[in-house]
């Protein structure tokens, strides 16, 4: 076991019958574990006979890989010539990177400058790698939903109230039963330390600090319990977004999460597959010799890595080391759920089963389903297309919202409404409690607010959601959360010029 | 017969009393071809007394015309002078394009980089020329039905319904009966050869290996016994698209692709006469001199060769051999179809009478028509406006589709009803599903695809509309196509940001 | 009499008491004149004392202002020196007016290549005077009705039938019983030789050729005789545009028209007052300095001369030569009608007595009005906003016409309707006559196509339109212009892209 | 008392228990006067230990310090070195902004070439500083409320009626009672200063020479005694636009207008906490040592100075003269209004005990809040959202407008009803007379015209309106402000192309 290996050894290994991968410079055979990967085979066999150690690092949790693996899947070290090599590799990439960041930093304004999350966007792009950023922003086909999610609030205008007495204006509540400073949840998302290393802990020191909720993704890039060793008490409330593979995976999760003192399971069901977003796949074809520690110039050779419906290129066997150094993974892939076969009948009441804790839907897109969660007995829905990651052509989610509003208001009496896509400013939030939500969910600025400025970027993403919801509310009259009702709230027949 | 000519002699022959044409190095008097000519005696006038060759050659079947004249037409060869010239001619005119064609046949992106059907028709229009080009991709007028067709489909937005079981998902059915792998259909378009040395070959087989059907063109640029030749097995259905002309051409076509195996006639209905496209007009204004051999430098001087309105330019009989070689020829005009007096009466118990082939109406717009088309008994309607390219103004197929399932259903149960125009996404197939559509037939999507990668090119436009199908299927909560209802659809009343 | 003057002496006459002006050589005192200008005396005074040959030949018929003024007006002539100094002068700018136009005419395109009404209007705008091009493409204040006259039409789209026998198509009608080979007229249109030298002859002759039908301008830049006598037959129909100012001018007005051989009086309701056309406007600022003949180099000053709220800027009596020669007029000030006291009640009974030639009312823009005028029993109406250059925010007219049909479709069987304005295809003909309207007017395109190419853009004109409609008609499955009813048209509830 | 002080020692005196400033040359120390501060103490915290002398005099009336300070608030003044220093620096932004200034005023066309608003607006925009354009021109957030406001205007169309008699054609009207040559007045507006020298008394004397009534901002630039003395006669109307901070400041300043001869309050209720207006925000980031008399170069470290939510930079109390010098200061803080608690029933009774005085509601933005003010019994309202700088998403109030005259037309018959943003046009101001407006407000196009040209500017705004609504109204058929009726206007359901 404690062989040493070139990486031309290593690279023979490339096939589903022998698939080893190499991290920083310790050889796995993964063969074995190829079928029972969640992101499934073709991800790893992309990467057969590789080294993998950037592309695990950023996505996967720290010691995922040991812990699913058998002991004698430890094939042992790099020799020294290899090892070198790939330090060598890795250096250049981390180099590059790192001078990249340095010289964008210098760009991105000071945080008291960022007086909007468009600003916050903007920073964040110009400090972020292109892959985070594709990663992070991109949405499903022609990224329709994903604009329209957005456009959609802008057809939504105020009927303020003249003369009410507002000095006293209160914007805190509670969510499930915890207290949140305002009427703003963090949506869960993906991969967070792909915008900055410390990655979720960001967040949550963040939403602790300023007295917000924070849903964590099944797919955060932190494990469950550093997420839940990173608040800031006890107290501090944390939801989980549950992507349910296996019934036995979900209820080890479930478990897990609540004995981590997590207060909620958010069960995602707008993601049984992934949706196709091509920036996020494009990202993933990188020319060959461009990534590489290759001491002659050579033009690049463009690869494919992702359809699953395009045929491998054949490689040789006598591959050289230079030749093997292939990096390149997509998250989407990675983080597919499994369970493509929940029902009402059937999960539910299994859930309830599992857990005490309470039970919210996410991804609701129609009245009928919003009735259905009701009668099903859970504790609240999350109104989401899942920010227009998912299914294109998915109705704007305030535009779901105002129809359940119109055609079965009784649903707000029978649990919490949430919502979540394309909320950037207090008037988005404040419209949505105008139509019954309790609560809105926004995923991607808090992403971009931690890649840009860490956990101080998560603390001015609330301010600037606060200052710009008790402004909104104070101009419409309104003092506290109850008194927003529809009748504040017109949908207008025109379609304002929506700047973005 | 065997008498050798002179450029300058055949130019002579440049009026309807005499007219003659050069094709290769033969020389053919078609003075009595003009009254019978498909494409009227014009377009033939025009080119009287010159060669002819490009314009024959990428247009037509082979043998048309040796088919259609009588042996005495032909009149020799021309002269060891003249053919040498036309020669030099072609091969300058064939250089250029190859050379052009190399150097972007380097620029358009491997195969599996076309993750979508707009990426497909970028790489098309890097590697074609501009008359095939514009031959494919415009539309008639100021080409807005072309662009309402494609943007009509953002308007419909999906009702996903959550916690359906979708693990088993089936995307095949049968088109009047006849298995196809998705429901989708390739619709006629003529001339393949413009873009693909192959033509319709790449398509036949393309549709044969990933199990779909064809719909041949009456102007298909092989002949209609090539295109069944090509199949990969004598199982693999072919459709044949009726351009109705005199009744006893019609008969005779009809029975040659009855013979051939062809499967089902789509009569053709919304293209009586010839919608009026400009950039397909103007690319037949050529500058004379630009495509001459000629010696001296010469200022261009055009000349138009197009509306019938406009009288010709009067030449000398005194033209010398470089004057007389003057191409361009416009498609349109050669593919307009005779009968103008088709009637529901009339042409519906002839074609019955003719054939026992199962009868479909291509290009019904409206609720009316569609009505009648049942009442006529026929197999099949598409809601078509013939992808733009005829009456401007027509209404988007999905517009009408939609106006049937509002105001007459019962339609959907007395024929099968498909669509074209406009589609370009599997989005797109599967709300004209919804609303009622058996299938949904693509046109210049797969021409472009063949005129950029052949053959592969085909089956990589059935690939990636098969995965848009499946993911949307299954993010919409339906396992089977029986599942999509027109419930699952809904007409928004605004227009959403269409990037096209 | 026969005194000659110097640019010095005529100038000192340049007030309301004693007001100079020069034409050509000759020297006239118009004081007693301003009184009863069409124009207002304001647009003579702005040019008392100075040279007015251009913009008096640009506007006016030929020997308006010898007919108008008596014998003693004629002052007598320019001495040598000044006449020599204007000579230079108007040899300077027509020179590079000639010039700038041979450049411009070399790079129109040839007349067959004009395809469309969009490309002839390119090219008159290559090769017309900005100043002409703004006097014919402005439009009142921002230009919305200008431009939303256009777009209207594209909000109407066709449901067209199949299956109905269109070989015979006969697009020929009587417009007040005078025929006309397509449904289309002329409109009436000012100062047509501020485009082409022959000016409205050019669209008298064509319309001639072509077997439509001209209404001609109260303001036409020739004599009514002079139109008149450019008929090609004496059969042919002209209709006359009545600005109407005092009943005796009118009177004298209708007599010579009617004396001439006119058929109809299109009586102008819409433009009792000018719209603003800031384009037309700022053309009239010129830069002192840059149309003279100065040996002085000298940087431009601007001086206004259009608004009559601005005091115009104190002269002095002694300008020298140079100074005197400052020209600029608009002509929107001219044209401006006079009687902004019609009424139905006295207006109506007094044209008929007037006059036996069939009476329309132009400029209807509602249905009352439209009533009102088959109340009247007037012949015919225009539904029309004078070609967006009156009221901004007037509707377009294909949307007046619309409610006419929906709202009093009675109206139709009572009077002729036809309707002007942003007509530019003949699918926008086609539409207006699906609704009922009996012929459609062009402005502006016969303008733009005299300028460019005299009598044969005229021509060119109606071979694209006769196509046009043709080609729709028969797409329609309409034979006749009585087939093309409302049914084939829809108003749909989304604005396409127009493309202008 | 007159002890000389250097800039060393005042800059000490920069907290909230010690806090100087300095104007001119004097010393004041405002410690007490903080907490009265209507624009809050942080604002003035801020620039503790600092000059002021810019802030202060582009903002406040004359004088307002001394009047607020007790006498021993008064320090003393500055040593000569330290005087001398700030006239440096004031002499050097003062020359550069001269310097921009008439370099820019060369650019600005003649005032007769100001044909329409938004021309005198451009011009505005090239003669004056960013800060004052961004002041003026900004609205809240996106600035979708400030654009949509001037767009909806543009989805009302006319139906004029022809044949009217309009020769006589009267435009002036009564606003509570007082002459105005046209339906317009002038709203309230702050800072005049900042854009001319000579502030809001342009506005006075252009309004008395025009005849139109002028509304004087509580937060006007010069006294509400100085623009009184402007007035052209005794007899001129003014309003007042209060913002009610205590009752007993309110008190005090109503007595004053009053006695001033003041003619009618205008309570300010859209305004109880300051919309976000992005782009003031950010002219207060100035960097520092741009605008110091630093004698090193120095990179710029930027300063944020806004968000009460951000920690002021910890600054060292060992500052030397050149650092001290850091002006900037935003207006919308300081003009913030206190009472955030008015109601109907309290503060209208108040207001009439208080004064004899007309009293109008400013800011009613729904049809209730029009029926309430009705039942209030005020003498009239503004339908008004503060120019869309306050809340974002408040409905155009054109749209407001049309909304009560379709609910409660009633409304119209009790009291005076006035709108106020983005009016433009003549065509505006009739459109909403049409709805039922009395008269409507322009601001900004004032505070542009004043900026640009001074008095003349204002005359020339007042000009073109009359023009405009002079033009239309005879276009319409109406010819006294009586004949503007809900007929003559049509909402319509597409949105024009609004060029802005």
């Amino acid at each position: 076991m404690s062989r040493r290996w070139s990486l031309q050894e290593v690279a023979q290994h490339d096939t589903s019958s022998s698939c080893w991968v190499i991290i920083r410079t310790k050889v796995y055979d993964v063969t074995t574990f190829l079928s029972v990967h969640p992101g499934g085979a073709d991800i790893i066999l992309r990467h057969a006979g590789l080294d993998v150690t950037v592309e695990y690092e950023s996505i996967h949790q720290p010691h995922t890989l040991e812990r699913s693996l058998p002991a004698e899947s430890y094939m042992g070290d790099l020799n020294s010539v290899a090892a070198h090599r790939l330090a060598q590799e890795h250096a250049l990439r981390r180099g590059m990177s790192d001078e990249f960041c340095m010289e964008n930093n210098c760009r991105k304004p000071p945080i008291d400058r960022v007086l909007n999350l468009r600003v916050m966007e903007e920073a964040a792009k110009s400090v972020m790698s292109s892959r985070a950023w594709d990663y992070y922003s991109s949405g499903s086909d022609d990224e329709i939903t994903l604009c329209e999610n957005m456009r959609a609030f802008s057809r939504f205008f105020f009927m303020p109230r003249a003369m009410m007495p507002v000095s006293n204006c209160d914007i805190s509540t509670t969510i499930l039963g915890f207290k949140s400073s305002i009427p703003v949840f963090i949506s869960g998302a993906a991969g967070a330390r792909l915008g900055h290393p410390l990655g979720e802990a960001n967040i949550t020191r963040g939403a602790g600090r300023t007295g917000i909720i924070q849903m964590v993704s099944s797919n955060a890039s932190l494990s469950y319990a550093e997420i839940a060793a990173s608040r800031i008490s006890d107290a501090q409330a944390l939801f989980f977004q549950l992507y349910k593979h296996t019934d036995a995976l979900a209820e080890t999760r479930i478990h897990e999460v609540e004995s981590l003192g997590y207060n909620a399971i958010f069960l995602t069901v707008d993601a049984i597959v992934s949706g196709f977003r091509v920036r996020e796949i494009r990202d993933s074809f990188v020319p060959q010799g461009t990534e590489r520690a290759s001491e002659q110039t050579q033009t690049p050779v463009w690869h494919a890595n992702v359809s699953s419906n395009v045929p491998r290129a054949p490689t040789t066997s006598s591959r050289t080391d230079e030749e093997v150094v292939k990096p390149t993974i997509t998250i989407a892939t990675v983080v597919k759920p499994v369970d493509r076969d929940m029902s009402w009948e059937r999960t539910i009441p299994w859930l309830r089963m599992v857990s005490r804790l309470p039970i919210v839907i996410k991804g609701i897109q129609t009245v009928e389903d919003a009735v259905l969660a009701a009668d099903a007995g859970v504790d609240g829905i999350v109104v989401s297309n899942h920010g227009g990651r998912q299914l294109e052509f998915s109705l704007p989610p305030i535009e779901v919202l105002y129809k359940i509003r119109k055609q079965r208001p009784d649903v707000f009496g029978k649990l919490e409404v949430y919502l979540d896509g394309g909320v950037r400013r207090g008037t988005d939030v404040v419209k949505a409690l105008c139509l019954g939500a309790r609560a809105v969910g926004l995923g991607r600025p808090f992403l971009f607010a931690q890649s840009a400025y860490g956990e101080e970027g998560v603390v001015q993403v609330v301010r600037i959601l606060e200052r710009e919801i008790l402004t909104t509310m104070r101009l419409l009259g309104a003092s506290t959360l109850k008194d927003l009702e529809p009748s504040l709230v017109e949908r207008v027949d025109w379609q304002p010029r929506y700047k973005l």
